[in-house]
């Protein structure tokens, strides 16, 4: 984790690898590095897709030792979606991988000169890259098939699929799993049209020979990491409903608050929401010989995820998420599991964000390109994304584009991005998250459900502006650390709720890195990101301007709550004022 | 021209018509009078699509007079082009017409509630408004022939063809010319999509038995009218150049400046250019019975454009104009006169800008989407548009739409609008202007050549940054006052070279209205209406990382002259510092 890999693929003569020392990135990690490279490397008002844009992939900085759910990475650049900085995060095998090989980022810069399709191989002796166009437009599941059978099965992926390749802006990076599947990806902002224009079809890890990383204080980090896992499985979300029922846990949840955006946003339950609930994806799981709990990556004690069979008891996809099955679903007036797992898989496959496809499709639904309900149209609209037909590049640039390019006035974006599943009008909180986030419309930044309607750190009224401000700045602070750690973000549960598994946390980087960090290090780590970010932003263009919902939010009321959004322009404006 | 007319769409109950006194708007013409009602009435962040936009069209101070060369006419709203202010002008019948029949402005508000098409046909009797759905789809020219049909040859048109009905970003507002076929297009910015989002396909203006607008003082207005067209008779680019050739005496000029964008602003020479120059169109012009000189409007002494016939002597289109020829031509690499006359004809008769849709061309060209110099291919792409496909969508709504779907770099627009034909890197005081116009990229807002190249109003050598600023200020503070006169914006030659042609315009306004206006108070007009654009624009999120050019004409040194614009951030932030 002591080196950053440099791979220049514009150089003359092909591309050239450099490993330097981390200098000025020294003691940073995932987030935290991805935005700082982003910051200090990339002129903010240059083409996403041009010479001047990075990509960063980056492990947390507790990726690669033993402590429990450290597996994520962070993929950063200027997004191709939002115009803005991105840092969009994934589980998978290779942050674990990546950091015992000792990287703290692979940062991909420059364009190349030619053509080809480059892969690059990265283990123990070194990094190989080569050129090799047998992978040209081939889905993540082929290619992965294809790399194993070169360099075996103890390998982790990055990738790009077809949607990668073609540059379109809701392009994902996909990380291999356990099983070595593309299942899980970084999926917002088009990171992977950043890795497309870079020529990178796919980065293959290998760490066979490399140990877990060592921490400075081993016994204090043992502990430190027992409290921890103790934690997270006393907490009723990490250590039960989410092993249970994975994400989908939500689907009833914010059906019965009435928060689930249905038809493109247009009303607040799904009548046929309990088909598609956590609870039916379950049975569905079980009754086909699936599961319905299992990790995204070795080490995971929350393993929120599972497998999802088709009707004949063959794998289709990993099991679907909360908000996959609303984009696919509820969103688009869709009720038929199998056909949104098939989209999951299409997804994956092709290398797409399935929220932002979610939301695509929906304005397209709205554009009468097809019928909310239409599920074999809507999975033929995904195919024709990743045969890159004229409609299938528009789709595959998002919803802002698609309703663009159709005359759509209602499309839920912000900063370009699509919204998830749930409404800004009747989860007020999130739509502050959605408004001010650095990274466009987006509820991983500020996950304002879990005390708006979870009721996880305190309880805000969902429905009423008050409160909100405070409650999105304070998670959008913790976030933007957490999201630095390499831990899942669902940590966040028990951090809130358990100080004990707080300080856990705070001990563990304490005792890895010899820190004295204290809860307000934490809070200002996550600051100073947000700061990064927001002058990255700044400079790219956006101004408080940006940092609002579309009008037709604060102009349509909401079934069945009939609410619009309530939170002030001003008070928009006082989140980053701490 | 004492009375604005607003038609709100979305009355229940079907369309309201209002008239009123024009209380804070006295004394405002063209752009002056659209820009304060888009900077006073419609909120920065609406969707341009939404009820909450206007479409305003405004005749100038002095048209409806016997004032020469008056008939321009302004169409303002917030663009959905670019988001931000919009003000685009156009020639044709309606501004004379329109301000014979007193109104100052008319305001179409609102959003149907249903899906009716509707057609206003305003008369000295009042105002009608109907529904009409026979008239969906149809283009322009056949929209017209059903007009005439229904209400006689002394009417003038304002309409949409089917760009404007589907919405899409490149959609103009067609006039009928002084023959009433619609040649006459409020180009930029898409204003045809707002006026689509209306509703309404066409107003039909029938000024019978309405007289000539009364000059306070007939004496004075008379002599300085007189003086007036003197001077424009007796420059050489408006008395000459301008009725010989048409615009597209430019083409060997600014091909022979190296400063011709070709095949998508590659490089500044087009080989053979002389095929589609001014001298070439008006050889083929006379040789198959057309018009080498023809004006717009009744009432035009400079008559710049012509008739152009195709090849069996028919009538085909109006002369297309140098921006257009360009448009479809260098930045293509297509050297058929032919095949760009019917581009014309087809953008005319669709209702595209023939500037975006010539650049949109180019950049699908460079995407692969068809080979430079295919003329049929780009007559093809079209006919897609007007098909209304989802490749036409794309292409409808503009090149940096249509570069963001292809994942195209070199994108050649700023504020999402496509440059015209002249490159900012040979003369980089147009480049200024494209950068810092609060309409995006847009010649006649601060037309740079005048002095870059033509050696009109002095000289500023167009290779080099000097004097580029304070040359693109005083133009677009002199345009945006001559916007708002009614005044087509070539007589700034005359105006900028003959201190009393400009003192003779001077003079019909204060003989017209009673005023005793200087020189100043014009410059004060222009900068009023800049600051009103540049706040609205603000306020709808633009900011000065928005008055820049695209990376690559920074980064591309541009051949023959192989310059890079050398134009500083800063001095362009210095642009509207007054």
């Amino acid at each position: 984790m002591d080196k950053i890999l440099r791979i220049n693929m514009g150089s003359e003569g092909g591309p050239k690898v450099t490993e330097e020392a981390r200098g000025a990135y020294e003691g940073m990690g995932g987030r935290t590095l991805t935005s700082a490279i982003v910051s200090g490397e990339v002129p903010p008002l240059c083409h996403p897709l041009g010479e001047d844009n990075k990509l960063i992939i980056a492990p947390g900085l507790l990726s690669g030792t033993i402590a429990s759910t450290s597996g994520r990475i962070s993929v950063g650049c200027k997004s191709p979606l939002t115009g803005g900085i991105k840092e969009a995060n994934s589980g998978g095998q290779a942050s674990q991988v990546l950091a015992r090989l000792g990287y703290g980022a692979i940062v991909l810069e420059g364009k190349p000169k030619d053509d080809n399709l480059y892969k690059i191989f990265i283990n123990n002796d070194g990094v190989k890259i080569s050129p090799d166009n047998s992978l040209k437009m081939l889905g993540n599941y082929d290619l992965v098939e294809k790399m194993k059978e070169e360099y075996g099965d103890k390998i982790a992926c990055i990738s790009i699929g077809p949607a990668g390749e073609m540059k379109l802006s809701a392009a994902t990076v996909a990380f291999t799993d356990m099983e070595l599947r593309p299942t899980r990806h970084a999926g917002r902002g088009g990171v992977g049209a950043v890795m497309g224009s870079k020529g990178v079809k796919v980065i293959v890890l290998d760490d066979t020979g490399m140990k877990m990383r060592a921490p400075k204080d081993p016994e204090k980090f043992r502990e430190a990491n027992k409290i921890f896992t103790e934690g997270l499985k006393k907490h009723p979300v990490t250590g039960e409903a989410l092993p249970a029922y994975g994400t989908g846990v939500l689907t009833n949840v914010i059906n019965e608050a009435g928060a689930y955006p249905t038809n493109n946003f247009k009303w607040g339950r799904f009548d046929n929401c309990s088909a598609i609930s956590g609870e039916a994806e379950a049975e569905i799981e079980e009754s086909r010989g699936g599961f319905t709990t299992h990790g995204c990556h070795r080490g995971c004690v929350i393993q929120c995820s599972g497998i999802y069979m088709d009707k004949d008891g063959q794998y289709l996809t990993k099991q679907p998420e909360y908000e996959t099955v609303w984009a696919h679903g509820g969103n688009c007036g869709i009720d038929d599991l199998d056909a949104i797992a098939m989209m999951d898989r299409l997804d994956d496959d092709y290398g797409l964000d399935t929220i932002e496809m979610g939301a695509t499709i929906g304005v397209a639904m709205e554009a009468g390109v097809a019928e909310f309900g239409d599920a074999d149209a809507a999975i033929n609209l995904i195919h024709e994304v990743g045969k890159g037909t004229p409609l299938g590049r528009i789709l595959g640039n998002g919803a802002a584009v698609t309703g663009k390019v159709f005359g759509v006035e209602r499309v839920p974006v912000v900063k370009g991005q699509a919204m998830p599943a749930y409404d800004p009008r009747a989860i007020q909180g999130i739509g502050v998250t959605y408004a001010t986030s650095t990274m466009g419309a987006d509820h991983t930044a500020g996950y304002a459900i879990a005390t708006n309607i979870l009721k996880v750190g305190g309880y805000v009224d969902p429905l009423k502006p008050e409160g909100q401000i405070e409650l999105s700045r304070n998670l959008q602070i913790a976030t933007a650390a957490i999201d630095s750690t390499g831990m899942c973000l669902f940590i966040a549960f028990p951090v809130l709720d358990q100080p004990e598994t707080f300080q856990a946390l705070i001990d563990m980087l304490n005792a890895f890195y010899g820190l004295n960090m204290t809860a307000d290090d934490v809070t200002e780590l996550g600051k100073k990101v947000l700061k990064m970010e927001r002058d990255f932003n700044a400079d790219a263009g956006f101004t408080a301007k940006h940092d609002r919902l579309p009008d037709f939010f604060m102009k349509e009321a909401f079934p069945p709550h009939n609410v619009t959004f309530q939170v002030k322009d001003e008070d928009l404006d006082r989140v980053f004022d701490w």
